[in-house]
């Protein structure tokens, strides 16, 4: 079928997105770091100019949390998106936050230079329409067990509606694994590059759920042609509301980011 | 964690929602049948005479039909309700029928007695909050890849909201498997009977894909304890506008229910 | 392709396997049951007549046992074929017992009705041909992760050496759940019928890995046309040296026989 | 439990494995490349200097191929050995085979300087147990299902005998996924470096199954931290008799090398 998403040819080039002055899916490595939920101002406020001085180009932090259990932390909302705003303002980091329900899209704009649409909602089509009326670049991840072709229908959705600035993100997938939360689909970054002109991300954090191998499945991202990665840094993962033991302190995304400057360069990619 | 979906202890009865007339959880075996998508009005006043005279005491039928692509047959929306209420006035079967996006439920309750919630849409809190508030019968179809603890908590979701009456309908999960569409964990059903005091249902037809595997699935189903089934019948599966594969044809569906009746008779359970 | 083991048209019959007195795939739901491992004289003696008495007709027990560590309790070997062999002359019942190696063949076959090939050597293409030169039958269980394809393609290499006798046994597969030990793929069973003419088994016992939910599993797969069962019976499972959770105590075999008997009955089959 | 395999603490190097002149699990990337199946003198003699000159240090080839279907090519069993040992004898390359027999052992040992277990043997302990007495070096491929654990207890069979010589080799696991053969779990290879001290490798062409991603993919595995790869070259994959689709011809190769020396470079390992 003739979609949108689908790669023409061979010599087609990769869609650049932009979001604020970050240009995703050109040489530049995008990093987006931040932690899983925001928290507190401080907390964010401690974390944001960090991770910009280490390369980090975008501040991610989620105001409303998808949870599996209605009983768990599930983010602090329109406080959230206050917070996310002074911190942006302060830093000048563009920024990305997830949206779980159309109806909060416009009060999420506000503040949001890229929604982020989640596993949990990667066949939520309405949700998907809706976004895809804004014209705001989105950042698709990857269902828990949705198949490559799913997932471009899914970002289909939001092209046919007329928005063409979507991000696909591998974020690791369900299988019988169990050592690591999800089992990281490697091979579905090169397969996206062939089958469509969309950048793809990484997310190592979710993809591992394990701290430890957030730098070298990073790194093995980037080797097979990721344009950008998105990785849980907090103050205190010991202490974080959701998702600590995935994240990175500051100590380890510097060394996370040590690391994957060679590699991006050995693959011809910059970090600014 | 004190769940209010959870059994207390193995005396506690098996909470029963009332769809109409019908009571499910009862010692009824309960039968869904009718079409994957409602067409036409002749499709469906053609279908829902045949399946209550064969045993059915439900009429299923999409009107808002979630597609994994934005460019197939979606349903016939409004229409298709009008459709729907008309066909239920003329053979006072109860129906159930599925809601997408939050801002359908008012429209949707005019006809429906039972809510459904798809396996795309099991976490889509804000849907669940949402039905939750309305207490309105609801059937929530298993996620493709949700563990048992995953789709109790999207239960509590709606229970938590004070609607107690959710009926959970297994329509199996995705596996390495290529014979079928999906696998019936037919294990669910009564490890969800130990877990929780909902009734549990089973749709052999989107879990298996293949209309002759559904009346054997059914029957075991029926044999693991299943308070009901959910079947897709059409007059003429060949020239269904989706899922004709594994949608039964009247004959079919008479063949079905003679094999299901000593089965359940055998476990206990009556059909009407 | 041409395989000997596909059902060449509808109406073909069910191969039927002797496995001593007792025939597989005819109307008779065959029940084989026993112990997980042959730990003593004791345990296997106090067992076979109890579930002889409960209406099993085969006996089970592993002398030879594939574990996943090295350093657990892998049988008792000779000691135990020959624990088996006297049990066998005292209690007339014919017995299935594994294989994990061609080189034990011959010494197995002086005391097994009925070899058990694995399903960790299901893809052993070695043990395979040799058991399919020894024209004894043979019980081919699936793969953790085989397809149907694969598991017909195994049983057609012994088939390929002139063995007829092959029965296969679904045990479940392994999938994202972790309520269960594995996951019993219940469509197995009628597309295997529909695929193949050989008799097709159950083994609820690995494919839940829980006691409490092999009864109704049991249930399921007899309604879904199973040939027979396969059960693990421990006089005290909380002492068994291996698959205690999974295995019944008496009480628990004779209320899992007291309740297939009846769905046995509604499919047309008999337990003797 | 304190396995031979486990890595004591993050200090203890990594063990090195030596076959012929060539050292696993030191600074050295070590690429394995060559013909699934070993099909004639001609196919191998041209395959094996044009892999040494681009880079590989080892050849692999198959004499004895395990296959789903007992009527496909398998293998030219002792024929193809003596073409392995002619073209071994010509080049210097020291070679890698698969033996999927035990019985088969002594023979293989005169020509392999390394044992191959494939995925579908990783449980066949009779096997595991006998290339342990070997004291041989051997590449241990993850089963298709196996989890890491059970890939490290494998391992333990062999280590248990006495044989320190065990390359992991990761090849993708089976997982719902469609589009490639298998799903490479690029997590496995810094996971079985914290786990144990045993080198690993990454077979990108099984993982894959599609040539236009084993480029991508093992540069990825590279970045992970995997000590070597195995790569499928075919002078001709459209003509090959098995795995065409996933074999590499010498111009594809080539660039994967030109490809792969930086980023093994920006990771500190050196190809010779």
């Amino acid at each position: 079928m003739n979609l949108i998403a689908r790669r023409k040819d061979e010599h087609q080039k990769t869609t650049t997105v932009r979001v604020g002055d970050v240009i995703v899916g050109g040489p530049e490595l995008v990093v987006v770091a931040g932690p899983c939920a925001i928290e507190s101002y401080e907390q964010l406020l401690s974390t944001a100019p960090e991770i910009k001085r280490l390369g980090a180009t975008m501040l991610r932090g989620g105001a409303y949390k998808p949870r599996t259990s209605p009983y768990s932390f599930r983010g602090r909302g329109e406080l959230g998106l206050e917070i996310l705003s002074q911190v942006k303002a302060l830093t000048g980091l563009p920024v990305v936050t997830e949206v779980m329900d159309a109806r909060d899209i416009e009060q999420i704009a506000e503040v949001a230079d890229m929604f982020q649409i989640g596993s949990r909602n990667m066949q939520n089509y309405t949700l998907l329409s809706e976004i895809g009326k804004t014209k705001r670049p989105v950042l698709l991840k990857r269902g828990l067990a949705a198949t490559l072709e799913e997932w471009i229908f899914a970002a289909e959705y939001i092209l046919a509606e007329g928005n063409d600035q979507v991000v696909l993100c591998e974020r690791g997938i369900r299988t019988f694994g169990t050592y690591t939360r999800n089992t990281v689909d490697i091979a579905a970054i090169p397969a996206l590059k062939e089958l469509t002109h969309l950048p793809v991300f990484l997310d190592p954090s979710h993809g591992t759920g394990r701290w430890s191998l957030v730098s070298p499945v990073a790194m093995a991202g980037v080797a097979a042609g990721a344009d950008g990665l998105m990785i849980e840094v907090h103050p205190q993962p010991d202490v974080a509301l959701s998702d600590g033991e995935q994240s990175l302190n500051f100590e380890h995304f510097a060394e996370l980011m040590s690391k994957v400057r060679p590699v991006a360069k050995a693959v011809g990619r910059e970090i600014i």
